[in-house]
C-alpha cells in the first residue's frame, strides 16, 4: 500500500470543528487505498497565546523555555486529531517530535533535524493506523525539546515522507502557489506546477505558503510536494523537477515582496577580503540571516558593505557590529528599517536575457529609485523604499505577465 | 546543601502573575539556603479546557491520546514558571516527566510511578539551578505518555524527594489540614500535626486537600510532609510519624465527607468464597476502586453483597456485572447515588473504645438511618442518605469537638 504524508497547517486545525473535516479529509484518502502520516500544527492562535504568556512572565523568555512551551501547542493538535480519526472508527495514533526521535541540533527555536527514526511510524501503518505526527518539533541528544523555527512543520513533513518513501502533500488555507500573494499582487495567476529552484527562490524571499528549508529538503531528495487547499476542492499546484526550463513557459513564474527586512550598511571596514570573511563568517555563526550584500571600496582604502538581515536579526547584527567596533572605532553603520524587498525569480530567465534591464527600464520611467540589486541566475532582487511596494509590484506583475488575463 | 521538594497546585499558578509570586517564594527559600526542586500542575482551568476541547472531538476520548493532551498542560506551566525565575536572575531549567523518565505503569490516566532517575535533577542542583519539574506525568517503557490521575502532582512531589532525600512541601490555596473540609464544616480547626495514617483514612474519603497515594507514598518513606498555602504565611499542618497516639491528643483527629460514592448492592450471588474473589478481584483488575464491603448470605444459601466505588467506576463496574449475568442469569444488582459516606478519623480510638457506640447513639437520637457502617482500627464510616449529609456533619463536628472553640 502507498504511504502519503499529509500536513495541515494551524488554520486547518483552528477549531475542534475543522479537526472533525480534518479527519474527514483523512479518511477519505485512507478508503481510496492510502496508507496515510499526518503532520499537524498547532491550532490556529495557540502560538500566539503561548507566546503572550511568556511575555507576561519575562521580558526575554529563555529559547529553550520556549521550545519546552511552544511543543505543547502540537501536542494538542495531534491528540485531539487522533482522538477525532478514533470516534469516527479509524485506528490512529499521535506521536510528539521527541517520541519518534526527531534527532536535531541543539540550537533551539531554530534547530535543523538530523535524522528521524521511522520504525514506530512503519509499526503503526502495518498495524493499518492513520499516524498522526507533531510537527516543528524535535530532540537533541541530551533529551532536550527543540523546534525548528518558521516552516517547520512542512520541514517535518518533507523529512518524514522522504524516510518513508511516501508523497507528500502540503494542505493550507489558500488553494496553491501564485505568482505573488494576490493581497499583494491583485489577479495573481495560480501555478500548477513550479520547480524547487523556483519556489525555493520565491520561499527564501518570504513567498508564503512554503518555506525555503522545506522546499530544499525536497529538492534534496527529489520529492515532489504538491500544494493545496485543506477545504476546497480546487486543483494546487506541484512543486517537482523542473528540468532546465520554466515549467509555465513564462520567463518569470513568480514574485515576492518582503517588508521584513533591514538594510544595514557598514562604513569603514578595513579593506581585506577577511573583514568581509569576518563580518559574515561572524553573522553566521549567530544565525543571522544575511541576504543581499552589495560592497564598494572607496579611494582610500576603506570599504563599505551594504546588506539586508531580517528585521528580527537586527539586535544581533549590531551586536557582533558592536563588539567589532570597541576593537576598531571607526567603524560605523547606519540602518534603514523602510524598505521592501522585492524580488522576481523564473527559471525562463536562463534562456531569456534582459530581464534585469527590462526591470531598471520600469524603474527609471517611473522615477523609482533602486537601493540595492542583487542577481542570480534565476532570480532579481532590488530593494525600494516601502512606500513605492504597491506601485511596484503592480508595474512588474503587468509587465511580466503575473496576473491573470482578462 | 539542603535539598527541598516543593510542589504548587493549580491554583497556586493560574495566572501569569501567581507564577511571578510562586517564583519569589521559590527565590525566598534558595536564599534562605536551600536548592530547590518544584513540582507544579497545569495551570488553574488548563486541564478543564483541554478536556473541553477533547469532548468536543470525540464522545469517549482514548485515554492514550487523553494523556498525549493532558500532558501538555503541566509542560506549559513548568516553561512559564522557569521562564519567570530566570527573568528574575535566578538559574532555572524545566523538565517534563519522560525527559526524567518518570517509569510508570502503562495503564493511561492512573498510571503509577515505578522509578525515577534523578540525574539530571542532581546535576542541574550541583550546577545551582532551581529545578522545575511537571508533575502529574510520566512515562512507559515503550515511551509512551501516561498521567497519574487524581493526586498525581503530589505524589510526583513526594517520590522525587523521597528519591532525592529531600523534605517536602506541598502548597495549596488552603492554608492546612482541617478537621474536616471548612466548606462542609463551618468552623472546623485546622490542625497542626496529623500522623500518615489519620492522613491516609481521611485521604482515602476524598477529604480535599491531599490524595490517599502520595501520603502513602510519604509513609513508606518515612517522609515529613507540609502542607500550606502559597499566598499567606500562615503556618499550616505537618504530616508525619505519629507513634502509637494521636498527635491532637483528641479522641477524633477529623472527619470527611464525600458525595461522590455509588452504593451497589448485587443479588443471588452464589455464597462461596469464589464468588467474593471472583467479584472483586475483577473490580481490582479493571481499577474500580471499592471502598466499603458488607455481605450477608440468606437461608437459601444466597448471598447478597453490598459496597460502595466513586461514581466515575459504576460504568465499569456495571459491565463486570452484566458480564457475570450472562453466565448466571439469577444475578442482579441495585445501585444507590445518594448517599453520603461520612467517616471520623483518629489514633485515639485505639485507645479510647466506644467511639462507634456514640455515633450509633447520636445517629439513633437524631432519627438518622445508617445504611451501611465499617470500621477499622482508627476509622469509621457509615452511609446516610445524602439530604442527611449537613446535619450529620455538624452533630458529629460538636460531638467530637471537631470545630473552633469559640
Amino acid at each position: 500500500m502507498k504511504i502519503v504524508v499529509q500536513k495541515y497547517g494551524g488554520t486547518s486545525v483552528g477549531t475542534t470543528e475543522r479537526i472533525k473535516q480534518v479527519a474527514d479529509k483523512i479518511i477519505e484518502k485512507r478508503e481510496a487505498g492510502y496508507h496515510v502520516v499526518v503532520i499537524v500544527s498547532a491550532m490556529g492562535k495557540t502560538t500566539d497565546e503561548l507566546v503572550s504568556l511568556a511575555k507576561a512572565v519575562s521580558n526575554n523568555p529563555e529559547p529553550r523555555e520556549m521550545d519546552m512551551l511552544l511543543t505543547t501547542g502540537e501536542q494538542i493538535s495531534i491528540s485531539l486529531l487522533s482522538m477525532a480519526l478514533i470516534s469516527k472508527g479509524h485506528s490512529a495514533v499521535s506521536y510528539t517530535g521527541p517520541q519518534l526521535n526527531v534527532q536535531t541540533t541543539a540550537l533551539h527555536q531554530k534547530a535543523r533535524i538530523k535524522d528521524i527514526d521511522v520504525t514506530k511510524v512503519t509499526n503503526a501503518l502495518e498495524n493499518d493506523k492513520v499516524v498522526v505526527v507533531a510537527g516543528f518539533q524535535g530532540v537533541t541528544e541530551d533529551n532536550e525539546y527543540t523546534t525548528l523555527g518558521r516552516g517547520g512543520s512542512d520541514t517535518s513533513a518533507v523529512a518524514l515522507a522522504a524516510k518513508l518513501g511516501a508523497s507528500c502533500e502540503i494542505y493550507t488555507d489558500v488553494d496553491g502557489i501564485y505568482t505573488m500573494d494576490p493581497r499583494k499582487l491583485k489577479n495573481a495567476r495560480k501555478i500548477d506546477r513550479i520547480s524547487y529552484e523556483e519556489m525555493m527562490e520565491m520561499a527564501s524571499l518570504g513567498a508564503g505558503v512554503m518555506h525555503y528549508r522545506a522546499v530544499e529538503l525536497a529538492n534534496k531528495y527529489k520529492l515532489p510536494l504538491y500544494v493545496g487547499s485543506t477545504f476546497s476542492k480546487n486543483k494546487g499546484t506541484m512543486i517537482e523537477h523542473g528540468g532546465g526550463e520554466s515549467m509555465e513557459e513564462t520567463v518569470i513564474t513568480g514574485m515576492a515582496s518582503s517588508l521584513d527586512d533591514v538594510q544595514v550598511t557598514v562604513l569603514n571596514l578595513p579593506s581585506s577580503i577577511t573583514s568581509l570573511y569576518r563580518l559574515f563568517g561572524h553573522m553566521g555563526e549567530e544565525e543571522v540571516n544575511v541576504d543581499m550584500i552589495s560592497q564598494m571600496i572607496t579611494d582610500d582604502g576603506k570599504m563599505y558593505v551594504s546588506f539586508t538581515i531580517p528585521k528580527d536579526d537586527l539586535i544581533v547584527a549590531e551586536g557582533i557590529l558592536q563588539q567589532w567596533k570597541e576593537e576598531d572605532p571607526l567603524i560605523e553603520w547606519e540602518t534603514n528599517t523602510c524598505i521592501a524587498k522585492i524580488s522576481v525569480v523564473g527559471l525562463g530567465m536562463r534562456t531569456h536575457s534582459g530581464v534585469a534591464a527590462k526591470v531598471f527600464e520600469i524603474m527609471s520611467e517611473n522615477n523609482i529609485d533602486i537601493k540595492m540589486v542583487t542577481t542570480s541566475e534565476i532570480k532579481i532582487t532590488f530593494v525600494v523604499d516601502n512606500a513605492e511596494e504597491d506601485k511596484v509590484i503592480q508595474l512588474i506583475g503587468n509587465a511580466f505577465e503575473l496576473v491573470v488575463n482578462e
